[in-house]
């Protein structure tokens, strides 16, 4: 009742049609990513997630973790299904050879890295951490750093955590104010409280290296003040070997709403005399280091959504025909599966729709990733770049809030049996609640896009992304059997652009109103790029159809759930342009004292 | 930190300029509710609500229900709360007075319900059941079961519960096979199992009297065979006092999302020799007599909706006052409280949108009810019951699918303190996430809007409201500062017009593609009558603006809170028009086995 199957099929379809994984395998340092490894992995991974992960998943939601004694206890289970995922190699899959990483690219990552977000979320935000400390470290660590750290990374026998926030800074981490006092041997002790520090504390692995960020004595106030420090739970001696506890420890451990299995914790540094720490890279380069990870953890996030959005749906649709109950509406027979009344079909097309429009664009930007690392054609290169940058606010977000929206349609096609735990349907949103608030919420990923996306280059890569969604669109009317989807993308490309030059017109004097409507501008981003990425499916699909290659049921799925999502998911999007040209105004201006 | 205070200023608002309690508080029967008693209930019961219910809100969903030996202990704190509560009197605020009760119309006790929902919804849904219970009594019971029962209802001495559900037989009550055998004294003895019934049992009351759905012997299938019994837990003597237990218990308790203070119970009835029964009514009339009740049912899950969504703005409005993060976007100033960012700034009044709009709404059909039921003019009388019947679905299903997302963006403004269970504030959406499941699901709701309150009359009711919402729509154009509501207003009328248009027509010959957008219509007619209430409050309140009576903030808020909704939420019925005449089609061409 609770397995998952990873969506191998939707995945090769993604990873192929629209993603470009054949190109991406022939760049350079990608070669590893034969069709064949591919194809193995993806078996593997999908196997390793349905046979050890899921079935932790609502024990361990169950159980939750707990503070004892200064230890934290991971729910039943967990110990081991890290053991073997980390022998297993699962862990350093995108990490370099040098390091005993598997090197392969982001796209082959992206799939199998959703496998384990569904499968179990709560255990699976522990290994991407690695992955993120060991980029930082390749990019800013010392020699004698990468060679001891990297390697315990990438195996898996160590973890790793990244300290941002503590009580008064949350979304503002200029606000830091963890203190750093050097030391004469050039090491530093740190003091302060982190929270929210996800798997800050637990025994799954011999050590967990903690980057955190501090004020070195003396630093400047604000962001340019703050520095990286590795900070390693027991201290490391020069041979590698695990040395004496550092003076640091988990003082408590959050009763969350969801993700039970993984341990928030609330870290204290320096109780005693101050926890050795490292400085990574030069001083006062802290956050920026940390943002040089921040695409990628923003991308995982967005995964996560898609992740527990596609659960959500496999289980709907295994209850939806299942539990039977009423009469079909046209024929009226009784007692039929719930999957046949029309209002069910539609909650479960707009599940489907609203996972695989997140999937596709979160994997065609996981392409743009490799490519903008690899490509040797630099203006190949720097247009991946400039994508990623552009739309990552729009993959973290606007997959997430569809991946709640999505979770709990699940709850609603249940009915009464989906408000009880038992039936796990419950957990998908409580899981899923959080990823469109950690890694920045949804509010800063819109300021992000308006600010920094938008308005920095006054909308120049976005007018190169509506001139590309619009080659599709005409593409798409031009064929014989695929205009249903070029009409409304078309459409959309002229909501969208317009809105943009709205909002670029009035972004620099106008800008707490356009800023109030940021979010509404994102989500009709979201809705206009997975037109986008479902027109070239429906392209992909009709053309194979034509030519009869694969599942003709399949592909003609691809088509209709493309015109479905025209239909019900991006209808929204005249909206959204409504509200940020018209009501911005309005929130600016409605008084204080009348909330 | 968890404090309610009651709304009684918008409350009042919506009363007075809205509803029209004056003329209600004129009507034959409704005398009691003069403007001073009104006063004093409301008072004291924003009193009770924040003094006795509220403390107990967060406590009752830690400790939640649990089954002990047959018997269900609630959370501590509970039995108190309701002495207090049912020795006030407020059990039967809106029961006859021959009976004990206050005879209070149905707008008074409807501000009344709202607070004790949003103060402490868990506990608060028992009482409104002995309500219920009585108005089957009061329409089909005998004088013998009026007499003995409807005191100890109206006084809260007993409780009372509906017995629907079975596993097989969840919204299709036609599938019900509990069954009741006949005995030479004229009573019946009950055998079967009944689920999801709330506060199927506990020890809160001396007595509880479950009125159970059950087929007679030898009864016709589906709906004609299910009379309604009447089955106390204790045996009564036929002078009122309390003899022996009955044959039946709670064998489970469910663990759930949310509501954790009221015990959600699995009952058996007859595991020795049968649970003592009596008829209520006729037989083969058990659902007509619950489905009487229905409207009113509906009603209350409709107001928890609105109930437990203010309750998250208070929760939200206040943190956003005291959490100082980031920077103003205007002025640059440092770590200001994040209600002066623009994107919570929405966020707020999307919340008091959202709460205000269902509010409205709920009340002025509050007032239809008691016309309906109290007008001497049958026209008025009619014209109200129409009303009441149009509309139920949509407040019932529109409020608490805004109630959702309003508690869901409670969370969204806390951050990640508002995934921490501590703060409170995850609960209300855990709590009010059952209200578009129970007393019919969103998807039964908009079924019943398309095909009995719009097909069946070919849309006469929907007409008639429109033209009401018109005049009010031409009336805000005439007015000189109030053409920024009735602009957006008549297009909606345009829109509900030509969508209602193509519903009716299409309804027969495409039921199933109608019913495969009902939800879309549902909302968008939601949206509609939202902007129909905010336009008539923001002409009240301009109209007071203008002669210069109360306060000048408040007021000029409700007149931009209305073009607020207008800009933010109503925005989005043009989509779902769309998807209403567009989208139907595919949900019901798309192949079962390309899901």
């Amino acid at each position: 009742m609770n397995e998952y199957i990873a969506p191998l099929r939707d995945m090769r379809f993604i990873l192929g049609n629209l993603a470009g994984l054949p190109a991406i395998a022939a760049l350079p340092d990608c070669e590893e990513a034969t069709p064949d490894l591919v194809a193995a992995i993806l078996d593997e991974a999908g196997k390793f997630s349905a046979g050890v992960l899921a079935p932790l998943n609502q024990s361990g939601d169950r159980e939750g973790c707990r503070l004892e004694q200064g230890s934290v206890i991971t729910p039943a289970g967990w110990r081991e299904a890290y053991a073997q995922f980390s022998q297993a190699g699962w862990v350093g899959l995108a990490m370099p050879k040098a390091y005993g990483g598997q090197a392969l690219p982001k796209l082959v990552s992206t799939p199998v890295t959703e496998m384990w977000f569904a499968a179990n979320l709560a255990f699976s935000i522990l290994p991407p951490m690695a992955l993120g400390a060991a980029e930082a470290l390749m990019l800013a660590g010392s020699d004698a750093q990468k060679s001891v750290f990297l390697p315990k990374l990438a195996s898996g026998e160590w973890a790793a955590t990244m300290d941002l926030t503590e009580p008064n800074a949350g979304s503002d981490l200029g606000a830091i104010q963890t203190r750093a006092e050097p030391q004469p041997d050039g090491s530093y002790r740190l003091f302060g409280q982190k929270i929210f520090i996800t798997y800050g504390e637990h025994e799954l692995t011999e050590n967990i290296m903690h980057l955190v960020l501090a004020r070195i004595q003396g630093a400047p106030e604000g962001v340019r003040g703050i520095s990286m420090f590795l900070v390693p739970k027991f201290l490391v001696n020069p041979d590698g070997s695990i040395g004496p506890r550092n003076d640091m420890q988990c003082i408590s451990v959050e009763h969350k709403l969801g993700i039970h299995g993984s341990p928030t914790c609330t870290m204290s540094y320096g109780d005693a005399n101050g926890a050795v720490g490292h400085l990574v890279g030069e001083p006062g380069r802290g956050l920026e280091y940390m943002f040089v990870m921040v695409n990628e953890s923003r991308f995982n996030v967005g995964l996560q959504g898609i992740a527990i959005a596609e659960r959500a749906y496999q289980k709907a649709l295994a209850y939806s025909r299942e539990r039977l109950q009423g009469r079909d509406a046209a024929t009226g027979e009784q007692n039929v599966p719930i999957g046949r009344h029309p209002d069910v079909r539609r909650m479960l097309l707009v599940m489907r729709a609203n996972v695989m429009a997140t999937r596709m664009l979160a994997y065609v930007a996981a392409g743009w990733f490799d490519r903008a690392r690899h490509d040797p054609d630099p203006e190949q290169a720097a247009r991946c770049r400039n994508l990623v940058d552009l739309l990552m606010p729009v993959v973290k977000a606007w997959s997430t809030e569809l991946g709640i929206e999505t979770a709990d349609i699940a709850i609603q096609i249940h009915g009464g049996t989906g408000y009880v735990e038992e039936s796990g349907v419950a957990q998908y949103l409580r899981d899923v609640r959080i990823t469109s608030i950690y890694e920045g919420t949804t509010g800063i990923q819109a300021n992000d896009l308006i600010s920094r996306k938008l308005l920095r280059d006054e909308g120049m890569a976005m007018r190169s992304l509506i001139a590309e969604i619009r080659g599709v669109a005409e593409q798409s009317l031009g064929a014989e059997n695929t205009a249903q989807l070029g009409a409304p993308l078309q459409q959309l490309t002229v909501i969208l652009e317009q809105t943009m030059d709205w909002v670029v017109a009035n972004g620099r004097n106008a800008k707490a109103e356009v800023l109030g409507t940021g979010v509404a501008f994102l989500r009709l981003t979201g809705l206009v790029c997975g037109g986008w990425q479902m027109t070239r499916a429906g392209l992909a699909a009709q053309s194979q159809l034509e030519t009869g290659e694969g599942d003709a049921v399949y592909l003609r799925g691809i088509v209709d759930l493309a015109q479905f999502y025209f239909e019900h998911v991006a209808v929204q999007a005249a909206s959204h342009a409504r509200t940020v040209t018209q009501g911005g105004a309005i929130v600016a201006r409605f008084a204080d004292a009348a909330f």
